[in-house]
């Protein structure tokens, strides 16, 4: 619960943005499994802050060290503990925020749920808790390197990709900063965030993920259908305000004569509104699903708002941030959809 | 897992469509709550099919009987079980798909999982399945009864409600056969399902539900995020392809300084783009959130498909469907929202 | 939790003694299974009362109704859900107990914890509740039909076997009404209960059960070790107060060169002090556990107590009962282990 | 599961004995409460290596570290994740076995389960992952300050104690390097251990844990009975065989009218054979239990035994171990016991 993710491959996260570090405990991972270090720091590279312009400039090298689970490159079976230490931490940037509760953040929330709150750099409302996620989407991977997760930046607030998946391009998403297959669009998206940058505020946008060669019979019925999970998956990732699999809200406006998906001999379908899942189970097709984040709340202009006590009070900028999370949303998406499926793929193994 | 929901209060259903009943045990639920048996069928009543022209003619009185848990009206603090018979079965109206994949559904996918399926009535991926989770929802609900949960029909195919959530008559959506708050569009969205209905055809549409007088506190950091438990709930809901909570894909267009929700002295907010949620936990604004559903696979017309040898085949319509499944959807959508609150009202308790 | 056993394989029961019903859904079954639905029926046969004179005289047929999960006597791979009602119900027997609190019985605590209880025939604390215990294990067997878990009664009173595990007839377990399967003792082990039977009084004793053909491997280390997952199931059993593996207490008492088991070439060992776990995984020898029983709290002559108010009562002797849980003990500690064993097999398959 | 312990209250821990670091997450802790650094760090202490003569002369600090969940000296209500770092490793001494499987060691079962195994100081399977659990226990402590929680030394080898519980010294626990209560044993029990160190062989025994002001109502029905759940937790610690509560096995042997406690007036129990528990749920009398602990499987003498290939070998002693485990075992028999009951009593809030 909470702090879990997972079934049979169980990732839990710890740590507050300021405090000794952020890591986590994956356990469930069968034994025997090479690890690839070089391919898991790199993961972890592309979410680290401070990696190009249009991210925050808190320079985290965010180096992965692995405690336990591992032998001679190999896992053993049992629970793989790791830490990143935070250690580019100002918290004296925080310090006028103590008493604060900044717009749209989780200050408030925090505040009512528990009675207090690390208010140091977000404490662990922070996105910094996704690095822990990361790291543990690069060991799922492992398990399923056949499959191909792969996402990329659709959308920044309201500039919006119009090719198909297949008209995509996906070696050019590590090409560009703004992490987008869409080349015609890379320097547009990138002149909105920098010019948003500029003017101290934020945007948002639509991250949109496919997953290739991805067998069928993948997911749960009922409760665990493989699009529930995935929701889940991508609504627990902070700022993230909408999940829609397959054709989503604009099938929702088609009728069943356009939206049914054709099967064609093989056991292919023709179209794929679907996104790859039926009754909530694979179906080999490429399931395809889009994450809308909301622009970032941190802004770098004065914001009005309130202190704990109630008091109306103006919040000036201070730190480091984000003007757009989406570049580094893109391996954030893809880690929890690889723990997703890697979990899916262990727990089908039961059926045979 | 997989059939059942839940971390303190856990609902596991079972059931396929055309067995001797459908089904579930809640378990989690506090001892001595009185239960009001009336409420829980009406809400049974409103899923049911055959409620009205707009909806399947198989005609379920769906009466819901409790084996245990509830003792002298009120719970015991034990598992409550309960069956709801299937009864209006015709199953020869699916003899002729035995061997048959239709187009949408989940026929294949189950197949490949299991390597085999009740193929009467679509079995356990039939939308029978949810009869239990509208009890089970009735039963959470007596956990809440000061947090009010309404869901309604926001939009039927092309056609949306305008109206911002304040406008909405939200005691109208049981005076109109397809359950929307908007006054203005019931009689037009009729107008489409029967018109769909009459061609053999189907719509989808879009379910926005609402959550007042909730209090601040409720969600779980990190992976149990208020958003990510309605998501997942939401997205388990056949036929549903797309959830977005507060702002939502919108959102996604916005830049931080206007999508960020101002605190105003008090705690509230002026606006209420983040949808009663931040970080992950309620801020004590009204939530409120949207599902998209898929037009129903099954048409009243000829299609092409194949069946479990590979073969092309054309299936020809034969039993009772709904054309359009967003009315009766409504008290779904409620029925998990009152599990996700229901249950989280009781982890809470935890921190006092 | 509380009232759902199993990682993959999990068994959610429900039932109070004299509601409408006891039972339970097991989920997790792979699908495929063709289910012996006499060999079912026959583990409950075994279990209910009125089978013998040396049991309680309610004579429940109690015949299992399975609602789901099954098509064309095979598993499907969707939930198991099971009935069996409660139809030799005699409440009256029980209203003068309405506001007692029988001594070692639940009354007292079910009523501290829930602040109510269902007091006709102890409601959700009657032993009733194992036959839903002993459908599930049934099933569960047939996931492991070549490995052998058999239990017999070791000691009745205070008379114990001293036969070693291969000297005893397993065969016999069946043939004489108190299930043991020590020859020499069947007819003084029955003396035994009679005799206390005919004096209102009532007895405990140990049942032993040994695992035989089970492969190596099977168990998670830590805290879901073989043994500790044996003794949380089988402590869970009404009555029961006492769990052993292997060597178990007398183990304790013995010296490191002794109790060893020096390994054989091909791995199997010598001496098997272990019980077939060591790390709390099976290494392939014999596994063989003891649970030990209280005698039956209810006796057939007056007894001092008190009831809600506190004040002090007899509580006269009425109902059935019996003398003796072992004989019917026998059947549930073999349901419990093979919910176990079944669990474990699947969870190994994660490691293929 | 597997390496994650408790239902409101998990601890998950992980770490091979000669790896980086052991340690864990404790999730589910309510925030606000104030930690007392000292107090985690003595139940540490206790549990070390090399605090006496009667124990392994490896030396091992063991300080703990917090990572996560606490902040300025009260808990957050977030995971707070800890490490002990493995400083006095001299893997060295493993390096003759790395092939090798020892007698009742978890060498071959790993071997079977994972098909490799950290050889080095026993791996995961080394008692060195106990470290995790006193710190988790002391963790689990402050919510429950008001609980007595005290274990002691009952038996070594095949010298007893017989004390009644009330008649046992609890204050003298910790001035005996045995640890016993019994002041009448503690020389004898020492001499015993002393002089099967010197002979190169080692000793089990018997671990008594006693729970004072405990309310009533802890535990939950069913299949997380209080003695469930307690049994889970004390034989997954290594080297358990045997946990029995209240009369426990000698119960088995006594007659109903001997065994059942009868209710005084005020709701206490004159005898308390039952030992604290009715149904699964506390009473309100005293809980008391006892663990059977093999003797260590490590001996400084040759022993017989076979390497991976199925080759006979001798096993030459290297290395530090303990004669007895007895006395370290104390703190983790307690430690476990305060999640149980923490753990219990987050549970019982819902009721409320």
């Amino acid at each position: 619960m909470s702090n879990t993710f997972g079934r049979i491959l169980r990732l839990t996260t710890f740590g507050e943005s300021h405090g000794e570090a952020v890591g986590g405990i994956l356990d469930g991972m069968p034994a025997g499994i090479e690890i690839d270090f070089d391919y898991v720091q790199k993961q972890l590279d592309r979410r680290r802050p401070g990696q190009s312009e249009l991210t925050t400039s808190r320079s985290e090298k965010d180096r992965v060290k692995f405690l336990s689970g591992i032998f001679e490159g190999k896992t053993l079976g049992t629970p793989i503990a790791f830490i990143i230490e935070n250690k580019n931490v100002r918290s004296k940037d925080y310090e006028h925020l103590k008493d604060a509760f900044r717009p749209s953040h989780a200050d408030f929330t925090y505040e009512k749920k528990y009675g207090r709150r690390d208010w140091r750099g977000g404490g662990r409302a922070s996105a910094r808790e996704t690095a822990a996620r990361v790291v543990g989407g690069a060991l799922a991977w492992h398990l399923i390197p056949d499959i191909k997760i792969q996402a990329h930046v659709h959308a920044v607030h309201q500039l919006s990709s119009r090719k198909t998946i297949e008209e995509l391009d996906w070696d050019f998403v590590e090409q560009n900063s703004v992490r987008t297959a869409d080349k015609d669009l890379a320097e547009a998206f990138e002149k909105i965030i920098k010019k948003t940058k500029k003017e101290g505020d934020t945007v948002g946008g639509i991250v949109l993920c496919r997953i290739t060669s991805i067998p069928p019979g993948l997911g749960e019925p009922v409760f665990d259908k493989l699009e529930a999970r995935l929701a889940s998956a991508m609504l627990s990732i902070p700022a993230a305000k909408g999940f829609e699999i397959g054709s989503g809200f604009d099938g929702s406006r088609m009728k069943g004569s356009e939206h049914n998906d054709i099967f064609l001999p093989g056991g292919t379908t023709g179209s794929n509104y679907s996104g790859g899942v039926q009754g909530g189970i694979s179906n080999g097709m490429p399931v395809y699903f889009k994450v809308a984040f909301k622009p970032v709340a941190t802004l770098m202009k004065p914001q009005q708002s309130i202190d704990r006590h109630g008091n109306k009070i103006i919040i000036k900028p201070k730190g480091r941030h984000d003007p757009c999370v989406l570049p580094r949303a893109v391996p954030i998406v893809e880690a929890m959809a690889n723990l997703v499926i890697a979990d899916f793929v262990l727990l089908q193994k039961i059926q045979k």
